[in-house]
């Protein structure tokens, strides 16, 4: 240990200072953070004998972060585990630069600008940070243009999202609506056919056309979709079951739908 | 509070002696589990001023677990946290009879009575309870016949997954197996087409025919299908991704290539 290392190390045991910014979480999470240029403030990091090696993967992070600019505590386990939101810290934990939200508008004039139909996916009012990581995911891997989130009573970008969107939530753009309906009204205007999940509807989403300008609305865990929105819905959809539940995780539905959706827009 | 009550409730405050068997956390695992009439052993419940309503739910559950036979604790909040495996009890926490794992071949010889061809969840290895729980979702909502997990390594059936599966795990067969190559083959014999996801492959999922004798088996998060068991299937097929991560959820892979095939099989 170098004597700056050990001054890094003693300080730490005394009082540990979190930097402002959101909290990234486990070594998959930071190292597509690192990927995707996002600025590290500071990284906490499991302080062990190998850390010097240059192939112990946790040196490797705060070598790459500390080129970035961050500062570098390494610290023990119990003061990681005492820092950390999310269940599976494996050893670091960064303070980063916040979660940018993406406009709404912006994404639109890009998609136009391509000459491309935009997908966009909103999320009326989802509860649950893994779910919303899970969803991520689905739109990094069906080219989703955009997913949209209201600014309250909803699950916003976090540590638990970071982690579980396996990086995905540095790629995906997130906007964050102030009201869903009045964005369902503007995009309706601007061309955009609006699709829900409804328990209730008859018409199956492999039974109808997903091409064009496009929005899934998922609904909510266990609520689905409020009904004032859902009264904009051009079309209600639904995913037949025939079990004894019927009840499919949010994020699943979403993926079964997206993907349904992109095979018929070739993918 | 009767008198009755107040000596559980106080002979609780000094030591909680659980039963043996499966604890059931949360208001619906707990209705589902009812419903599908497993055997309450114990219940504890949160002690409160509204316990003797007819209206409130948790007495509600406390009287249906009484006339099942279970002995019913009022205890606080604190108590409850300290039993407590998942992060959300919902002020319910029940010990029921051990989770039963059910016999393939007799899956199979039921299927084969009714004439209908089984379709086959296996799920190599996977980790995580709400990945087997958000599956068991899907297992009932698409009518599988069976989901297998190996015994070793891999997740079983527990709180999180009886939690996160919304009660699918009271309906849906899972069976045990001790070598899930062995059991593959066996399946081969048995006239099972075995299909495998595979990032490699170049077969997409909805190009393949999912009609007859199905087994898909899915990976385990991170690693996938162990080569040894994707040797063995006759079809190893992907989902056609574009962005910049393409690592979809096990749970939501699952999903849309469940959803896929009972589509083609005429769900």
């Amino acid at each position: 240990m170098s004597q700056e290392d050990e001054h890094k190390f003693q300080s730490n045991r005394q009082k540990i200072e979190l930097a402002s910014g959101e909290q990234i979480e486990g070594r998959n999470p930071l190292q597509e953070a690192l990927r995707a240029g996002r600025k590290v403030r500071q990284l906490y990091i499991l302080n062990r004998a190998n850390k010097a090696s240059t192939n112990d993967p946790l040196a490797k992070l705060a070598k790459q972060s500390e080129a970035g600019g961050a500062r570098v505590f390494y610290v023990d386990r119990a003061a990681l585990d005492s820092i950390a939101i999310s269940n599976a810290h494996q050893g670091v934990i960064a303070i980063v630069e916040e979660y940018r939200y993406a406009d709404l508008d912006a994404v639109l004039r890009a998609e136009e600008a391509a000459g491309t139909s935009p997908f966009l996916i909103l999320l009326d009012n989802l509860q649950d940070a893994h779910n919303l990581g899970a969803i991520l995911r689905i739109a990094d891997g069906a080219g989703v243009s955009a997913v949209l989130i209201p600014k309250h009573r909803s699950v916003s970008l976090n540590a638990v999202v970071a982690k579980t969107s396996a990086g995905a939530i540095e790629y995906v753009p997130v906007c964050q609506e102030t009201n869903l309906t009045q964005t369902v009204l503007r995009l309706k205007e601007a061309g955009f056919w609006i699709y829900g999940t409804s328990d209730a509807a008859a018409e199956k989403y492999y039974d109808v056309d997903w091409k064009g300008k496009v929005a899934l609305i998922i609904g909510s865990e266990g609520k689905g979709i409020g009904e004032k929105l859902l009264k904009h819905c051009d079309f209600q959809i639904t995913i037949p079951q025939q079990g004894e539940i019927n009840s499919l995780n949010a994020s699943v539905a979403c993926g079964i739908i997206t993907f349904e959706a992109m095979r018929q827009r070739g993918l």
